[in-house]
């Protein structure tokens, strides 16, 4: 299989003639870009807990394609049967990653469009076609988000960004780095400093990959050193991508919260850019279920062991940044500014 | 050579029978703890490079015993001669870490006994005597300053920490690691969560070490999750150690600036533990040359390479904490509270 060209890098798709998904194993970057395919919703769900596709977006777009594999995919004959056939594959998939409201948000648009099918053949064309546009819808998300907040950039200036929310976090362009990228389209100076995004090093492996692919100029910064490039005056703006957004806090990759401290503390501006498909409304941070994930991302780095035998982590994946030390949200329907209790009325619709 | 047992872990001493240094290799931790024999200055002023010691107070002891290696191998007949050897060997060393300042420190005091005496024979003898009058010096100052310290700790507390200023970076017991063990000999029951401290993990490799050989409450984290556990309520206060201490910061491993600026915007106590041999009250913050160390650092683990080549790095090993958000400094003299400009006069003294 192929691996996407700059200027179409698909992070996750819908094969339609083997009625797969192909996605890019983002675990084996930046040593080697390989296409994979999945065929079944188990591999799916292994391949999201594995981490081979990530990102809030993408695992939007991954929900929605697993929904629809479920559908294309089964042999049941009886439409009761096969709704209940799709639950549990939306079931499984919900699971995976209980922290990226993304996933369900994906999953729910496609089980959906299955549910209110009269026939199965319906289901699965629905299915397919529900999916379709969850990851075309993506890309012009990407668009138009980054089209609003590149406003945001003056149009010389060093942009701090941690973990990865790229081309490779959503179907492609990016959602931070979308905003970049856009700003880079307009004619902007955008130097980018990449935190490294520890324990998975999205930042390092990732970011770094996906920029330096596209000419854009980026340095790779440990996630510990970015207050400090702060206090020097390197820094000029952060910019993040979201995972959940609820009523009162950004969850976001583990760092982003320490991020927005150092860039309160500095009077540097916080952006986060998501689509409004990351908002969760309805809950507050305490309702959140953060994901802890293994002992092994810390231990180990390859072969080679970081830290004793016996010795205890603690692995939380994400982390919650108060809205009140977020200076705007990025969204493809607008900029977001604080009071945010009055400007979420438009994501409410 | 045998390996320090516990209790007697001495990370760095001068072994008399061969007129050498011997020593704990750090970069080999946890997978091994190997003694190695330095006995040339050019050999210790390589290991100081590739980091087998380092630590302040380490590296002040190792300074010292430098120049006594250099003083009793050297094969100069006449005094003006031998004195050029020293000044040359201690010029050497001081070039191999710029930003901790106990190095400097150690070499200058060996290298005023030597300058005093009136023969060769004399300051040979000198030179051993005030190295190791420093190494001796070093344990009772880690002693005098946990027993001062651990009043701050409360009976039950999780104490947060960075890098390793362990008994690894000391000869013996530690600064801030010192702090606990003294709270822990006092019967306090303190956790110790340990920073991964990027890009050498001298967290997860050192200090982890060090505490569960102890038998001390420690847990692993990156680095970036400490802001995110304070906002959780998990962290009782922040302990660490310092390379140097201007009139108006301290500076220490990167990522301690992030780590104060949390602890400030949670309310909780950021400590630092450092011997008066630390302080470097002549100097300000803009003053001082921050070491930047290579780009392999951040770019591969082992032989694993976490970014592409070609991605530039900024890689500082130390930052700068502005005194204001520094709630107290506990030395072998006390505890030094704000405003430091008065307290600052007992280590003037």
């Amino acid at each position: 299989m192929n691996v996407p060209e700059k200027g179409e890098p698909y992070t996750i798709a819908w094969e339609g003639e083997t009625g797969s998904i192909i996605y890019i194993d983002q675990t084996l970057l930046p040593g080697r870009c390989e296409v994979m395919r999945c065929t079944t919703v188990d591999d799916l769900a292994r391949a999201i807990r594995r981490l081979e596709i990530r990102g809030a977006p993408a695992l939007g777009i991954a929900g929605a394609m697993g929904v629809a594999l479920a559908a294309t995919r089964s042999r049941e004959q009886g439409l009761d049967r096969f709704r209940e056939e799709i639950r549990r594959a939306a079931d499984l998939l919900k699971g995976t990653r209980p922290t990226a409201v993304n996933l369900s948000w994906g999953i729910d648009r496609v089980t959906r469009k299955v549910m209110m099918a009269s026939s199965i053949e319906e289901a699965k064309v629905l299915a397919v076609a529900e999916a379709d546009a969850v990851a075309r819808e993506d890309e012009l998300t990407c668009r138009k988000l980054g089209a609003f907040g590149e406003d945001l950039f003056p149009a010389d200036c060093t942009a701090l960004t941690h973990c990865n929310a790229g081309a490779l976090a959503c179907r492609c362009w990016g959602t931070a780095l979308g905003v970049i990228r856009s700003a880079v389209e307009a004619g902007k100076h955008v130097r980018v400093v990449a935190c490294e995004t520890r324990p998975l090093n999205q930042g390092s492996r990732l970011t770094c990959w996906e920029l330096a692919r596209d000419g854009i100029d980026v340095t790779l910064i440990p996630d510990s050193s970015a207050a400090y490039l702060m206090r020097r005056g390197e820094i000029d703006l952060v910019i993040v991508g979201a995972d959940r957004i609820t009523r009162d806090a950004v969850f976001n990759k583990i760092g982003t919260y320490m991020h927005a401290i150092s860039a309160h503390y500095h009077e540097i501006p916080f952006y986060v850019a998501a689509p409004v498909s990351t908002f969760d409304l309805a809950r507050v941070e305490k309702e959140i279920a953060v994901e802890e994930r293994g002992r092994d991302e810390l231990a180990w780095c390859g072969d080679q062991m970081l830290t004793p035998d016996g010795v205890a982590v603690h692995n939380y994946a994400f982390d919650a940044t108060p809205l009140d030390i977020v200076d705007a949200i990025i969204t493809e329907i607008g900029v977001l500014r604080p009071p945010y209790s009055r400007s979420f009325r438009l994501v409410r619709g």
